[in-house]
């Protein structure tokens, strides 16, 4: 949808009512929780969850999120979470768009993953093993 | 104000805006994390905070939570979270309640507390020991 | 799997890990989240949505929830949330239950919720007709 | 504390232990909650609340975040919120920053705000004037 972004993979999400504010649409913050509901969950699909890296000893941490809200979601309603990976440095970056079910665009964020193993900031080694084909660039 | 509860301890809150939902008013589930604000609140006052009984392999964990709703708090309000301690056999009973500025009842909880020590169920000696002076009734 | 609770609406469930806190159980006030969505779904299920009532001018509010805390759910971890529901004078009572899905007791929780219509308390007979044949008792 | 920002209101906050996730550190959305606190903080003591401004007819949205994670908070920490407030065309930016007692760099946001009156954007000149002493820049 944004031709700009490889998503590899999507999950189909729907608002809870308790996430929606005074104003009637889903409070900023709670955007933040289904971004990395969608990373987690695509962790765990692509094989390697973030219980099984902190049971390693590896530690994924956020150090930058960039949010652009273009549309806010209200009561009931059902969006798709898509998610693209790519790399700055020695940065993960997950490219994570939300959109409604016809295709608008709700928020537009990046979201950049350091890498800690046993205390040490790394490259993720570990990790680009696992998800180095989910990649866009190497 | 409740004239069966002997409060021990109670502290000044403030409704933030994002616990109020889309019929502006707070979130029932958000009462909960007052009412547990307040217990840890208390716990670090009268000396044994939750960290600490953690790390000293003590664990409280909540048994049952009952909870009146008399009337909800809206955007911006200010309210005040009173907290009594009592026991039932081995468990402990917060009783809880929230009154708006005036006085007027907001919520009015019990929170029935069990002690694991090292994995098993005990009488909590180590909490009878630190708040002793608190309990209502031994 | 309760043998004296009738059920007539369950869902399948799972955990977020932004839901589990530093103990890594699921924080005990997500629970009633956890219940609120599985109401909500319900009514919407069985034709009346709370953004619906509302339009009408009715206004479902709680006015008291029982939990009991069976065992506690973790990261990831998958349940069911099942709904029953019962009067209690003019009180609706939902019976909800959330299981392990080895059908091993979660939560035990009884919500009462009072119907306002206009402003004032009723029977609520719009949701009676609405959900008469859902209910237990009549 | 960081030179390129002048702030103009600070709060003292406190986490609460809710706010905390399974690795032992404040949940990364939920810094937006404190953002989104502090804002509608300042905002009331500068004598304008989300409130009244909404009862006027004037919506401020958010359009996009920024936050660098510089180091997390845990279990009961004390922290101080600080703010600083500009102009980016017709947008207000709010320049976030927490840190810990210390003066250590928790987290470092751009909050981007359009103002919205009676469905459209506009420069938000009741705002302006609301605010205008305040501004870094005219």
């Amino acid at each position: 949808m944004n031709k700009d972004r490889n998503y590899i993979f999507e999950m189909p999400m729907k608002v809870r009512d308790y996430e929606v504010d005074s104003e009637g649409i889903v409070n900023n913050a709670v955007y933040l929780h289904y971004l990395e509901h969608t990373r987690h969950e695509f962790c765990e699909w692509a094989g390697l969850s973030f219980r099984e890296m902190h049971s390693r000893g590896i530690d994924p941490v956020l150090s930058k999120v960039t949010v652009e809200y273009k549309h806010p979601l209200g009561l009931g309603q059902r969006f798709v979470s898509k998610l693209g990976l790519g790399r700055r440095g020695p940065l993960f970056v997950f490219r994570q768009d939300l959109f409604t079910e016809d295709g608008n665009p709700v928020v537009r964020a990046d979201v950049e993953v350091a890498c800690i193993e046993n205390g040490r900031l790394t490259r993720g080694l570990p990790l680009v093993e696992a998800f180095g084909k989910y990649l866009e660039e190497k």
